[in-house]
């Protein structure tokens, strides 16, 4: 459990749980490997020609939810507002990747994964976002 | 221009004008680099104690810049739903980046730079987002 | 083991082992996450003056390991050639990064912990590396 | 000119001329975003199902271009061992990338446009690891 060791050395106070800190960044690394992976996958299928928005709404999802990642990664000088902010967009592009990918699933194993990964990644972004608000 | 000469090439329709686009695509890469660039020199300086808060603010806003970037690069299967939140973040990210390089602008001429780039590429995405929501 | 699952849905056929490949880019994503983690973790240490070079190359490694393990997901079209330059790159990067993490070992906690993801890592690298030359 | 600027404020010394590294920065970042535009672009081609190896090859190229602006944005600590084999894995991408492109440049205008710019990022990157191997 690297990402939990790693937030258990960290030198100064986390205004968060550690524990649920450490678990969120590990969803958000697992989702964003997840989309990486089906965007590739996706390539390989014969019916790529329809799963061009598929491939897209992947890969910015990795993106976001990579950046994501790095930002719950860091906690000095920690900035309620600006982790907020990325949290929701993150929280947007999971359920939009999830729904894209649910669309595929019955045809594509790697869309059902995927799908589910993101719906998991789009719950945790919200819980850390409301502990975030209320603490 | 090679960011011009790539959306001209795009193959089918954009809702938005594309050199608006392609525009912020161009300041939004500059402020990533500009804060990576920040967040080092920061590092070499000789009150880099004090400079805690704001190489962390500088790692976020590139990250979260390139990502926007990215998303913003990608015309196929448009969401304006996920690229306005990607955008909403990117504008709180840079606007909290230039008020803590402001803080520092008077002695770090690094900063000062980071922070204009910063002040334009907030003003950037609140213009992509609106032009978003109204198209 | 979301990882996992994700290469065992790929639809067509893949060079090298699935579980071993798998098994890297978990170990890659972890090292990326945990230099991250130690970058922030020594900005907020009392003697961040002396970690200058130590989270320059944390960071050079997060962003190494992190574009390594996104080659390493994709399996179609791929090229031994790319793939292999990527990951020598990256075991250079993992032992720079484990060596200067060593030098604060004593002190800080998180660079022990990093050093030995980074060790892990570089390990992974030269395994996968050595597969596919042989492949 | 935001790259010139970010480097002419550095506060220590660089090994390297600073124009010549302003300018290979400039030359990476464009060469990422070109990258993952035509990646987007051959989505929404007729013929993407002929495109998957270009778009793979187009998607590993943006991550190690990005991810060698970063290194190359960054002077602290600077060890010319890990940036040269940075440099080293960019140069074999953006000729690998570069001459895939060119099978469809024909065809797709956005192919030719980033061919292009693939391979006079390859040259920039030959040219930085000449120059740090010398230095």
């Amino acid at each position: 459990m690297p990402v939990l060791e790693m937030i258990r050395t960290y030198p100064a106070d986390i205004t968060l749980d550690r524990d649920l800190m450490a678990d969120a960044v590990s969803v958000l690394i697992d989702c964003a490997q997840a989309c990486t992976a089906c965007a590739d996958a996706c390539l390989s299928e014969p019916d790529v020609a329809l799963l061009g928005k598929c491939i897209r709404t992947n890969l910015d999802c990795a993106d976001i939810c990579a950046t994501t990642a790095k930002v719950l990664s860091r906690h000095t000088g920690y900035d309620a507002n600006m982790s907020v902010a990325q949290l929701r967009s993150c929280a947007v592009a999971c359920k939009t990747c999830a729904d894209e990918c649910a669309v595929h699933a019955d045809r594509h194993a790697h869309c059902r994964v995927c799908a589910e990964a993101c719906r998991t990644c789009a719950a945790t972004c919200e819980n850390i976002m409301d502990a975030m608000i209320t603490s």
